[in-house]
């Protein structure tokens, strides 16, 4: 069948783990259409799962494309059971559908909302929601060594970045580390690659885990070989759930959104309660994208000065250089928390300041607020630089931030020149890269800086 | 060292599933020993735990015989824990912890009561809490076929009785059913035998699932073959966990607690909504404990009917029998769930009346009020019968009971004769069958029965 | 059905693990009902582990109880079949067969005898040959800690001392030791209580190893918890598998068998070249069965000296004392071989003396030209005293050994008195103490001691 | 450490499953460096195996690159460990060796011609003896669905055809279906494909079977995602051991090897015994080799006619397509096991004559009598015409097949024209398409027709 001029099909399906134990209160939450139910959300967050490997990253064509997509839960002797209604057919084989996707598409985050018991006014409140909610999705593991690392970087990258990423992260599973990404777009690479060196090493129990949110999630289907994964409820518990589940960072070439990333791990690590603890933090890319992280180390320097640039290193075109400084790191880390007692499954020992907690809605308002400038301490710099880039990734690639955009106009951002200056320069030297653009659009510029 | 007369050990130990992820609000609640705070209820809870094995079965006499210990929960880098100062030296071997003991021996029920999303003052709500309570506790498993009986019995029975549960456990154990207690004093027999029975068939991945509560689980420590442990918040719970997870009942004989749970039972499936669902109910005993069930149906069919005799069947000292007809049962109980798209996990089907699922505290004054007449319906008359013995019970062997009738003298019960009468004998029978007495006391009847 | 006053039964089973996948020629030999062909040992064989539990330990009486039994094997798609014909009810029930049974009952020893790449004849041959039985049966495993414990004793014992084995067992299981047994008669009590002990340590992986031999095994039908058995085609080939398999003995109860293995296991201990080798040796039982190591323990006194008896520990009434005593031994087993890079799953530095490993034919002249005198290193000694109770355990239980007596009348033993009147002492008080009965029939002395 | 050029390594290692429970007289033989010993033979396996990943496919040159490689057997108390001296450094991760490799190196075909049970002069005798060698490798699994797939095709190919294999090894992945390979060169495509496939659909015991020979493994590495190696001892018995194995067959492009093997699975399937058997055989590539097909689907019509035609399917450029059709395939084959009660793991059924089992030996006088015409049934003459490209194979990149061709010329064929005409102008079509070529090395051919 075809809708539009897509093909779908409609199946009845087993969900994986989670999803099939529901309570029928549960079931009628996600089943509930109204303002105050869920079913929207899971909803989209059912049909970017399934359209697992399309080509598309706009989350906009995405829930254009496949409108009448339904979805129903169906309760059985042996659990429940998915309902699916023209569905995108990427995710099925021979009319079977593969096993890897619609797992547990939605731990409901309404639990943490609807639940008193967390406070998500405070540090601690926010920091065990993210707890409970990385528990539910069945993350925690506590029989387990330090080995996991975080891969960030663009989602749209070039076939010779994305390859390297699969170099990288077969040098990684060559070496028993497993991966955990944004779980969308280019990166795949590593857990693709991590793959490969795990057969090698006979690790069957590899993890490949993912952690999204439902706004990124249109935009950037998780791939297939995801083997856990958590949707948070919006990009700061995301984060949060990146910097105190993963062992230490690798950062490839990207855009906007991973200058949003680096500001975001560089404010937690430039805070002055962190300075003793050990995270592994290397910035990689084959010899042409070299460039890319000159212009990222330059604009850091400019910023946020040279101590910031000592938390990071940066290694050109070397897999194997890659792997073993992180697998070095790591070696660190679990040093300092068997030392300190602290959970390998979970960096409780991290502050993360309230500011880079706290959800930023990049409204026009909220964007023309930020305060960019040096009188503040470094930390506080990086957060406030943080949400100007948030902001301008929601203005690219997420539903309502493109739709913000096509009402009110561009954002205005303004600040000192020495601060604004390199941020000008630096969005500049990625367009010229080609590193803002999405595929099968124009890119359109969603901000302008204000001296 | 030793504690008065009692030796005792302090230890630190690593708990089992899913104590070891805490997070730190959740540790802080279980060592907070405020009025608000769980310490209590955590540190008695794991004292029974660790009591397993020992002879006595008054709770009161465990508490005061061990009034030194301590537990604290110790934060490492594998996970938590746990801190024993003077605990029972029974749990262990040559100074080590056997393993089956304290996993995870509290749940917080608090989840229960300090969240507003479970009603528990509606049908629905209290059984959604139930569900909810069984899956953290990791007992809903979609994938398996209807397999789990569920053995009531008296806690403290013959020798000769004792030995009949094991060999009807041993039976179950070789036709591949598992079994389901309320994990105390003499029903560990059936999970000693079936663990014979499944030895023997090799099967590795046998349940030996405990059901308890906080106010009996002193009384009853769990025995150390269990492998699964919940412990429901108070007894109205307990029983609906019971009948939602069991796919069927074996009654053994027992005294006034059994009669309690058979006329819980009864009032089940007495409910006209429930007369098309299968639920086989077996009483069975030793040749030798026949008159105790003649007496048990003699009282239900001059209380309650011929109807309810109809629900279950009495077979005596025939073990293979016992279990060929429960597996019997069982498969009608498959193929109802499975006409019917009820899950084989948790019988959502069965309607327990709101009669049956509120808390009944013993009181004075509620034993005193309560409805004990004919002119009802059957299942209600059964519901109020059932509290009759629950007031009993707690006179009797829990902790707060005992206190109570200490303190205001005997329960006060009225009603019809004709109902009146027949508990009366019941009773009778069972103190001169030595039913109603605790080990090394004496028996002192807890209430009057009033005509 | 029913064949004499035996209930029979026809049944086609999947038998386990190796026997599944056989070629076309291997089953052609099982068939072979000529001469040359398996078809009697494999029948034999597979009608005794189908009695499993039964009562009688008589093989001849067995034999000619299930006369009509047959079977035969059914190639199908997914491995092989077993069809049975008037085959013993006790292995089923409500016909289908208990899982433990008949698994791969016979690894065929032909393959030992047919290769030449095994010479029998010499003392390293003999240690290849057992070495490749039981890698065949899958027993030995590089990955475990030494923590195998053999138990010997007695196939007919009294209740008492039986319930003694399984709290030694259970004594056992709880410190994490697998048990190794003759895994007929009374010795299945130690692996009861190991289940018991192992359940509650979560164990699920427990070994219940059964070695046995074709001509024994019809009296001692393999108890149904043992998980691994492999059937050794003598005495001296299981006898050596005890020993080369296991890190430590105990020695339970018994009659003339018992002894046997007592002097088997002090001849090879007694050798020069193993003076250095820890190898814990304990004898036990109840109180009440006190004497009879008294009796034991004059008789190796008498007859070996001193050294031999320093070799053992007795150790009365103490199920817990005997299980640290071997936890202990063990423990210094493993470091011997750490240390001397032995395998930890095969004690290859253990020297068995060749007069130990030749199998010993208990003919009437073979019996009569037994050494036994003083005159001889005490290992020889030993060996040759083994050879005599082997002869009399032939004589009262083995189907050869009794149609021998039976042909030729009484087996004539002579030597020194100082060593014939101990044995004949011996052998008084074990029929005085009934150890020499076997049950239904009186006990009819089948030698005669020629001063 | 270099040798040579080439860097090595010294290691001490444990290998996995089989190897590491050797006996002493099995450690010896494999040290034994006389003439009848094996450790030449385990020294160049392990030494090829070792080579892994490396570009040379030419076993001469390994040998010599390596000459200076040792290897030795160190007994251990968890088992034996492998020394390794001067090995390539490519097996090695920061200097700790892969997992994947050097497991079960060898089990030694010795077995297989010391032991006189095995008949290799009978057809019996032979297949007995491939299903030892396979059952001793733990291949053959009785549990298991017919899903393994034979992946045939050239060693050394183009970029663009080696990237269709792993597309098809994906496709078949994807449908939960396994490979066989001779698991060097080119053939860790359709390995690597399935991979991600299988990683894809959450199966996480996906087999990859490696099946090769002495000979051949030195000029065919085995890729490290094999799983499961067994090294046969010639090609007759390797090329056994893949159809006795596999349920159907996919050819990829190749040269002269490819059409061996080829030529032996029509000799089977023109055999008229087997013409009810089914048996999926599909020859595929990417659209620019589509030629290649056409000349061997020419060159077959040519000499053994349409019957040999009608066996297999040409599927061009259509990953999915291959993996539908295979899997349709080897539902037939299910049913025909199933309906004719053979094994799923071993097809008995199919006979090989025994010109096709026997071991030819390319010497130039074998080469010169091949019997190359039409006056012999079809399937004798495939028999034949697989002689003929076996000892063109060896001439080309087996180590004694070089030598052979070095010292005496040419080897010379001679037969009808209507058969040598066409085996002429396939061999120069192969050489023409680059097909003979060894990389870094001149294509030299081997032999002359002679007509």
């Amino acid at each position: 069948m075809t809708t539009g001029f897509y093909k779908t099909i409609d199946a009845l399906i087993s969900p994986m783990e989670q999803l099939n134990v529901l309570s029928k209160i549960e079931v009628a939450k996600l089943l509930d259409s109204s303002q105050s139910g869920l079913y929207k959300t899971f909803r989209n967050c059912s049909l970017a799962v399934l359209n697992t490997g399309n080509d598309t990253d706009d989350g906009k064509e995405l829930l254009e494309r496949y409108k009448d997509f339904e979805i129903s839960i169906v309760q059985q002797e042996r659990g429940i059971k998915l309902a699916l209604k023209n569905a995108p057919t990427n995710a099925f084989v021979d009319d079977k559908m593969i096993k890897g996707i619609l797992r547990d598409v939605i731990y409901t985050n309404d639990e943490i909302y609807s639940n008193p018991k967390f406070n998500l006014d405070s540090t601690e409140g926010i920091t065990d929601a993210v707890f409970h909610m990385l528990r539910n999705a069945n993350l925690l593991q506590p029989g387990l060594d330090p080995n996991l690392v975080v891969c960030w970087g663009g989602h749209s990258i070039s076939r010779h970045e994305y390859d390297y990423t699969k170099e990288v992260g077969y040098s990684l599973g060559l070496r028993g580390l497993d991966t955990c990404t944004g779980c969308g777009g280019a990166m795949k690479g590593p857990m693709k690659g991590a793959t490969i060196g795990h057969a090698k090493q006979r690790i069957v129990n590899g993890r490949y885990i993912g952690i999204t949110e439902p706004g990124i999630i249109a935009a950037e289907a998780p791939n297939p070989i995801v083997n856990k994964l958590v949707i948070m409820p919006d990009i700061e518990k995301r984060l949060e759930a990146f910097v105190r589940l993963g062992h230490g960072i690798i950062v490839f070439p990207g855009g906007a959104g991973t200058t949003e990333e680096i500001l975001y791990i560089l404010g937690i690590l430039l805070h002055p309660d962190n300075k003793d603890i050990p995270f592994p933090l290397i910035f990689t890319g084959p010899e042409n994208s070299k460039e890319y992280f000159e212009r990222v180390d330059e604009f850091i320097g400019n910023t946020l000065g040279q101590e910031a640039q000592s938390h990071y290193q940066i290694i050109v075109n070397d897999p194997d250089e890659v792997a073993r400084q992180m697998k070095a790191g790591i070696q660190k880390v679990r040093e300092f928390r068997k030392h300190t007692d602290d959970a390998y499954y979970f960096n409780w020992h991290l502050k993360i300041s309230h500011d880079l907690q706290m959800p930023f809605i990049p409204t026009h308002e909220n964007m023309r607020n930020l305060e960019l400038h040096k009188n503040q301490p470094c930390y506080q710099l990086a957060a406030n630089l943080r949400r100007a880039f948030s902001g301008i990734v929601a203005g690219n690639v997420k539903e309502d931030g493109i739709r913000t955009i096509e009402q009110y106009g561009h954002f205005e951002l303004h600040g000192d020149p020495e601060i604004m200056h390199p941020v000008d320069e630096l969005l500049c030297s990625f367009a010229k890269q080609n590193r803002m653009k999405l595929p099968g659009r124009n890119y359109v510029p969603c901000y302008k800086v204000i001296r």
